[in-house]
């Protein structure tokens, strides 16, 4: 059986949903973060050789990165509509926003994450000139790039309830946990009407509510 | 046929190398960087709604992302190696690389590199301080993540000629553009022995070396 080696305010959280939404059993072995770094403790980072998360393990095998592990379950669980096989209906947006949420929004909140905490970490006389060097890279790099991506997917959520169309997928647990973090930094996504009502209707699933009562409180660190 | 709009220095060339590991016919249509931004032209970023490199057209179909682009061209060439299938022997691994080289490896090259253009876009008089500033986050963030996954990577090698064992894969297309970058940046993987090894093994595959003079002079910008 799967164990969801759950480290709080972390990605794990789209690990338990997508079990939920399969309606597997599966253990949850709960981690927390050390309090003043934030990072996993050195318990959590001997399950797998990278150490971050989401980690799983399945007997003897542990599997680690969020799209690597929602392949594997995926693969063991054939039976449902989660991910669009070969030439099926939506195949095409589902690869789109399954790949791109993982390699291209999440870095880029990430990046808006670590320039926050640039900006907060240095002593106050030096911060006009770290707050300076730091807006010129949100504005020429990380702003313009995650505003094409949400206008993107709030075009693409105009005529679809879901990324891959009318079926729930995968796609939108990845994208889920993403939303989740913009909504958590005074809702950066507000403007965009579409994406407001697919949060709405992400949250309204029941695998969505049992998973986020399974992983307590929920302030996702986006690391 | 597949077109693929290939952007000068970046991440297109993992495609005409898949391609060219298939052996099927594709056009090549190529675009420059702006000498002074770096950026993608007009021209490229109107091809999809979002406009990054590598994008592909394909009938009516406009695909972009790297890894969504290699799972679609995958999906249409079947009779092949590159992607292991659910229950294959290595496809574990492969999932592994696959998602972790474009979720977690390639962003933190990128941080390297928008780090290094902090340094190095500021006024001489405030160096000093951004400087200590980049190094503290290059310190607690980029560099042991970056080491830990390369780490990770060279252990894997050396039992395994290929990221999936014997058998040469998609994966290793998405890795070698990562390790080219790396080179490019003063042989920072020098240290890895395995990885060297690996990245010989990669640069004398004939599909390598025909997708490299297609794509002409190659200084991987990593973004």
């Amino acid at each position: 059986m799967i164990t969801v080696h759950n480290l709080e305010n972390s990605q794990s959280i789209r690990i338990l949903w997508l079990l939920e939404e399969l309606g597997v059993d599966y253990n949850i072995k709960q981690y927390y973060r050390d309090k003043e770094t934030s990072f996993a403790s050195d318990e959590y980072r001997k399950i797998h050789p990278v150490g971050w998360a989401p980690t799983i393990t399945d007997g003897g095998v542990a599997m680690a990165e969020t799209n690597a592990i929602v392949d594997y379950i995926l693969d063991k669980h054939t039976d449902n509509s989660l991910r669009p096989k070969e030439g099926e209906q939506g195949r095409e947006a589902y690869l789109y926003w399954f790949h791109a949420t993982q390699g291209s929004l999440m870095p880029f909140l990430v990046w808006s994450l670590v320039l926050n905490r640039m900006d907060n970490g240095v002593p106050f006389f030096i911060k006009p000139i770290v707050k300076a060097l730091t807006k010129k890279v949100r504005a020429q790099f990380v702003a313009p790039r995650t505003d094409k991506l949400l206008t993107h997917l709030n075009n693409c959520l105009l005529n679809n309830q879901w990324l891959a169309g009318d079926t729930f997928t995968a796609a939108d647990i990845v994208m889920g946990y993403c939303l989740e973090g913009l909504d958590a930094r005074a809702g950066e996504h507000h403007s965009y009407t579409h994406i407001t009502r697919y949060m709405s209707d992400m949250r309204s699933r029941d695998a969505y509510k049992i998973a986020m009562k399974k992983n307590g409180a929920f302030n996702p660190i986006l690391d």
